[in-house]
């Protein structure tokens, strides 16, 4: 009997992995926890899986997107803002002194997201970050952010929704970042999307409305420990399947991996310098170093991405 | 034609709800977001509906459950405490001393939750609760806690979801007091409670297995300004759709009803003191004022319990 390619590619659910172990790892981990009787079924209402989205879905290099976004919402809005032509870290950013905003640190950081990501409602922000999606362009592939996702991911996704997995993003970045896109790009519904959040503040606004107001103070840093706070309080049941791709995913994957019964932990191994970036233990985003030696010990799937990835982006295709 | 009275319920998706104004507002109204092409359509993922619990969902009286759960719980657990004996509000509620127990007021009770919802991990916590739910009794309806659900809020919960709502309780309750009993008894998913919570920690326990810690400090209080707020936090996207029974709804029925197309905001009016409670602006627990007057002037349904709801509590039937 011959295999047509067609009929294959209409039957393989994860066209995009190589044949291999770590492909076979995830089809015979959906197959015992979705078989009927068997000693690892799972019932479907505890079909939790949660993915990172950094460098787990979508890219995450030369930095982290959401900061990206934060860079030119300082850009786009620097002439309503005089006063950061004289003021660090914006008059470093809008001279695009790289040297002087590294300077600024993390405190730095922290200022430009406050200033992006606060004193608007939580409606308005959403439109400013569709607007980004729609309109900014990657450095290096220059196409939009959210072309820069993984096809690999995207199957995996969705051949899990279709045995009966909810599927939940559990990032570091901001939830209000991204939620506005992540239904059309993902399929995964706002009410899925676990992040890091700033205090929002319900008011009745000068036109009589009521309105969420984004205030510049961090509420909840969904990363490291946090995930398993975040995935406790959000979802509220222990997932049996999760991915990720560096150190602030080790407490999620070992909170999912010491459930009861089957479990599933990954990460994604940035190997392939070629079609996207290489990087993993002296990394500055996404460092992946403690979580890759755990995985190592618990056997934990480690994927190869220039391995085990056949496609990397969809537009390859 | 005759319609047989068997048929009639067959085709009645909310049978305990008796004929007029309250049943036909909610039934026009799905009727609205559900028909294709229709002015109002709403698509099936939009459709996001939220209920406050206590005194919505279940009764809220003669005091909110969860603090019968806590106090319980003091009672249960006083063998390992003996230094309760003699420290107040502790010995004021094994004494069953009430005056005592309301004089130390609500500094008292927050003392009350914390020794009995924190201390422990988020799991042992969950079989605490379940066990509770299963041996305590109401001390007027001498039944499980869990049967006082509201019969009529069933048939609706069950009616939104058959035509594409997604229903989610939103509650100044605890939420891991209530995740542990609602996906049964209400058919809401753990991932779509949203509640007031206490702040966990996550660690690697004695056994070496990582494990959650629940505190005895306040992370998230999820009533009146705090009801949108954790909409926004935990759910992303405006309801289309919400029902409350007090003041503490307020906020959430204003933010449900200001958002574009058609909204439908509710409350329930506790009205009948024989087969259930009669209660509103001066009550302690489910205080309904500004509320109701609110709704009277932006034309919210107000449920009359005694005349709206042929059947209260699913064992009447
Ligand atoms: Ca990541
Ligand atoms: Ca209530």
């Amino acid at each position: 009997l011959v295999a047509l390619p067609h009929a294959n590619a209409q039957t393989d659910p994860l066209p995009s992995w190589n044949e291999g172990a770590a492909k076979k790892s995830i089809t015979d981990f959906v197959a015992r926890v979705t078989t009927q009787g068997g000693t690892d079924f799972v019932p479907v209402p505890e079909r939790i899986a949660t993915f990172d989205n950094d460098g787990t879905l979508w890219t995450e290099q030369p930095f982290y997107f959401q900061l990206a976004f934060a860079f030119d919402r300082v850009k786009a809005t620097a002439p309503r803002h005089p006063e950061w032509k004289t003021t660090q870290p914006f008059k470093a950013l809008l001279d695009n002194d790289m040297k002087g905003l590294a300077a600024a640190g993390e405190k730095g950081l922290l200022q430009i997201v406050a200033v992006t990501h606060a004193g608007m409602t939580t409606e308005e922000f959403a439109r400013t970050v569709l607007d980004w999606t729609s309109t900014a362009r990657h450095p290096r592939f220059h196409r939009p952010y959210t072309e820069l996702v993984y096809q690999p991911m995207l199957e995996l996704l969705t051949y899990l929704r279709a045995n009966g997995f909810k599927t939940f993003v559990v990032s570091g970045g901001g939830v209000e970042f991204m939620r506005p896109w992540m239904e059309k790009v993902y399929g995964i519904p706002p009410e899925q999307v676990v992040g890091s959040s700033g205090v929002v503040k319900f008011q009745i606004g000068a036109s009589g409305k009521p309105e969420l107001m984004k205030l510049p103070k961090i509420e909840f840093v969904d990363d490291g420990s946090g995930k398993p706070v975040g995935i406790n309080r959000f979802i509220g049941r222990r997932p049996i399947f999760a991915f990720g791709n560096s150190d602030g995913d080790l407490q999620m994957l070992q909170w999912t991996a010491a459930g009861e019964g089957a479990r599933f932990a990954g990460l994604v191994h940035h190997t392939d310098a070629e079609r996207e970036y290489a990087y993993d233990r002296s990394s500055k985003f996404g460092k992946l170093d403690k979580a890759w030696d755990e995985a190592v010990k618990r056997g934990w799937l480690v994927v190869d991405m220039k391995q085990d990835w056949k496609t990397v982006f969809p537009f390859e295709k």
